[in-house]
C-alpha cells in the first residue's frame, strides 16, 4: 500500500496518556496521521515538547501546533490562577472538577474539523474518556454524537456528502485498558507528559489528579511508568 | 435598571456591517455585552479596527481579540494566498465560495460558548445570514439549531440546565434590511469595515463580493454608505 493509498486522520494530540494511546491507534489502523496539537496558555506547556517526541514517534505526515490563548477568558485550574487540587480521592471526583475548562472539547473538535476539512481527512481522534473524567460534560458519548451531526451541516465537505467520523477509541476504556492497549501497540509511555503540575525540571508532582490516574492506571495495569516523579 | 441587573450577551463581533447590527441589536434589547472580535490571521486586519470603534460606540462592558491564527491551515481566500475574486455577479453566488473558511463559524461559535460559559452569559450573539451569504453552509439556519444543541451538552452551565440561545437576528433578512434596521437603531455604519482587499490606506476596493453586497445593500435601502471607496 503505497503512502497516497493510506486514508488520512486529523489527531487530537496533546502529548498526554490518552491522545497519544489515540495516536498509536490511528497509526496502527494503517492511517497517515495530522496530528494537531493545540497550545492553549496551559501552565504545562511542557506536554507540548511531549506532543513533539510523540507524533516524530509514530511519523505523522504533519504536526500542527495552534496556539490559542485562552487564558483570555479564565476560569479554569489549567488556564487561571486557580490552584490545581492535589491528593483528591479519585474516585469521588463527581462533581466537575475546576481542571474543567469551559467548552474545551468543543473547540478542540472545532479546530480539528477545520484541519481535517483542508486536508480531506474524514476520521478525526479525540482521546476523550467517559469513564476516568466522568465529570466533564464535553466527554460524554452524546456530547461526541452531537458533534459529529453538527460537522456534517457545519463544513464544504459535509454538504457534498463527506461523513466526518469523531473517533474515540478510549470512550469507554479504563486507564488501565489504555495504557495495556498502548503497551500491546509498543508504544513507549516514557514520552508522554500527564501532570498539571510538574517541577520546573520537567518532573510530574505525582498528586494532582492527572498524575493519581495515571499511577492508578499503571497499577491495575500491572506495569510500571517509565516517567520519573518528584 | 442597574447594571447588575442587566442580561449578558456575548456577540462575535468582527467590525463589518452584519456582526456591528448585530451587536446594535443586543445593546437595543438592553444586553450588557461582552464582545468577541476573532483575529484568525485574515488580511484584512484593518476590521480590528473597526471592531474596537464599534465596541466603543456601543459601550460594550468587555471586549477580547482572541488571536488564532488559521493560516496555518490555509484553503481559504481569506487566510491564504487564493486571490480575492473581483466583479463576480453577486447572484450567481449558488457554488460555495473561496472565501470560505473552513469549520468558520464552529470556531467562531465554539470560542464565544466559552467566553459565555466564564461569564455567565446565555445569548450568544452571531451576525449569520442566510439569504446574501446562501453558499456557506455554517450560515444556515439547521447549522445554528444543531450548535444550540451541543452548546446544552458541551458545557457545565448547559448540564446545570443554562439554556444557551444563538441569537442569530439577521439570519433571514436581506442585506438592505440589515443596514435598514441598524440606521432605524441609530447605528453609525462609517464605523464599519467589509472590504476583503482594501487599500493600504484603508480605503475600500469597491469590487471584491463583501463590497459589491454591501454597496448592493445601500442602494436598495435608498441609503448612501458612509465609507469611501478607492
Amino acid at each position: 500500500m503505497s503512502i497516497s493509498d493510506r486514508k488520512r486522520a486529523v489527531v487530537l494530540l496533546s502529548g498526554g496518556l490518552d491522545s497519544s494511546t489515540c495516536a498509536a491507534l490511528a497509526a496502527g489502523e494503517g492511517f497517515e496521521i495530522c496530528a494537531l496539537t493545540i497550545d492553549y496558555g496551559q501552565r504545562h506547556a511542557i506536554e507540548l515538547e511531549a506532543a513533539r517526541r510523540v507524533a516524530a514517534a509514530l511519523k505523522v505526515v504533519e504536526h500542527k501546533i495552534l496556539k490559542l490563548d485562552l487564558r483570555l477568558f479564565g476560569a479554569s485550574a489549567l488556564t487561571d490562577d486557580i490552584d490545581t487540587p492535589k491528593d483528591r480521592a479519585v474516585e469521588d471526583a463527581a462533581d466537575i472538577p475546576v481542571t474543567y475548562v469551559p467548552a474545551r472539547n468543543t473547540i478542540m473538535l472545532s479546530l480539528a474539523l477545520a484541519y481535517a476539512e483542508t486536508r480531506r481527512a474524514f476520521d478525526i481522534f479525540i482521546g476523550v474518556n467517559s469513564l476516568d473524567y466522568s465529570g466533564y460534560p464535553d466527554c460524554r458519548p452524546e456530547f461526541i454524537a452531537a458533534f459529529e451531526r453538527l460537522a456534517a451541516l457545519a463544513t464544504k465537505a459535509g454538504v457534498e456528502g463527506a461523513d466526518f467520523r469523531i473517533r474515540t477509541p478510549l470512550l469507554h476504556l479504563s486507564k488501565a485498558e489504555i495504557i495495556r492497549t498502548g503497551t500491546a501497540l509498543g508504544f513507549d509511555y516514557g514520552l508522554t507528559h500527564s501532570c498539571y503540575d510538574p517541577t520546573p525540571g520537567g518532573l510530574s508532582c505525582g498528586h494532582c489528579d492527572s498524575c493519581l490516574l495515571r499511577l492508578k492506571g499503571f497499577a491495575e495495569a500491572g506495569l510500571k511508568d517509565p516517567l520519573r516523579y518528584a
